[in-house]
């Protein structure tokens, strides 16, 4: 990445929603439309992404023996997006690129808050931490019915262990990222029960939508939408 | 372990010290010692002792490539004592068992906290979620100095990634636990610079003095220095 990137305006976008919502494709998509826009743009997905990160991945969704706690797989999360937010999303969004991330922090609160029950506070205590108060810019929600995500991975061999938790458990999640994206400016449902073309249109026309500001300011102007990234060890 | 042993008081005891101070020795000879009296006894160590836990280990001592940073250690220390206060430490004093452990969250205060500079409020917060309260009953602290402790492992291959830190992280180490001693009245320090045998008898005399009550107490009768555990999610 090039000294004269670092002057334009990085931007961090999540996409968000239940198995088999789309979001891989999806992020792939987005990217590859930015990019075709001339920005640059960093592709990513988590938990993973990092070293450390990719090892807990494979730890959370494979792990065999007893089932692993809802306190232990939470502080496993926030381990791995701790590594994600220093490794690769602050230091990309410093040199000015566009990041495009497979999910995030609400998954999170949708996962381990509603899904699992433990205190959105305490979630929102410990992952501020995690993230040093980093939050996205625009977090797309891919929403459609549970049953009709898991039809679509079904072909996809053995269910992982988040996966094959069984139905009330993702409705819960489901609910979850509704409710979240009701309470938060930067977040938009996207309906994702359509064809992947379809999804995407949808999803080219929110964030051109919402960050057309962006991509069209002269490079070094401030960015009007910044939030506040505190720097704390 | 038999139902009678439920009535007995399991009491937490916890080995603490730097590279080298013969923390995993000394747990063992305490175990059969305990043992010799009777008693049911685990022995475990931590990070570790888990499924999930010993995986975290294998990943904080070995891992190559980018270095770990300090908000991501910390995590999974923390995420791997989640496991290990649930599934083996709470369960065996429910039990009445008299847990030995190599290491606790001491060590998290000694080299996230001193050694790495994370403040003490913070890793308080978070390793009381982790551990959902759950204190020792005896912390032994083994000290030496930190040359004398690296001498001792010198002959045992190359070095982890903790151990190659540097004299000036261990020291300040060091300096943590011999700090919170200070401050805690369940903490002792027992000189470990002597023989193994001499090491022993140090924290025979230790666990005699501060324990005994506990051991000749009638079976079912309260723990005179239980502490509260929060029953919590």
């Amino acid at each position: 990445m090039t000294a004269e990137r670092g002057a334009t305006p990085g931007r961090f976008l999540v996409l968000e929603g239940v198995e088999g919502a789309g979001k891989s494709t999806q992020a792939r998509r987005l990217a590859e439309w930015l990019r075709g826009r001339g920005l640059p743009v960093v592709e990513t997905r988590e938990p993973g992404g990092t070293g450390v990160g990719e090892r807990i991945r494979e730890l959370l969704l494979h792990e065999r023996g007893p089932q692993i706690g809802a306190p232990t797989e939470l502080l496993l999360v926030l381990a791995a997006r701790a590594a994600f937010v220093r490794e690769i999303v602050k230091p990309a969004l410093e040199q000015g690129a566009w990041v495009v991330s497979d999910r995030f922090a609400p998954s999170t609160f949708a996962y381990q808050g509603f899904g699992r029950g433990i205190s959105r506070d305490r979630i929102a205590v410990l992952n501020d931490y995690a993230t040093d108060g980093l939050l996205p810019d625009l977090c797309l929600v891919l929403d459609l019915p549970v049953e009709d995500g898991l039809a679509r991975k079904s072909g996809g061999g053995p269910h992982d262990r988040i996966e094959s938790e069984g139905l009330d458990f993702l409705r819960r999640v489901r609910r979850g990222y509704l409710t979240m994206a009701g309470e938060d400016a930067q977040a938009v449902v996207v309906p994702a029960g359509g064809l992947p073309e379809e999804v995407e249109r949808l999803v080219r026309r929110e964030v051109s939508d919402r960050m057309a500001g962006a991509w069209n300011a002269p490079s070094g102007q401030p960015r009007p939408s910044a939030k506040p990234r505190r720097e704390e060890k």
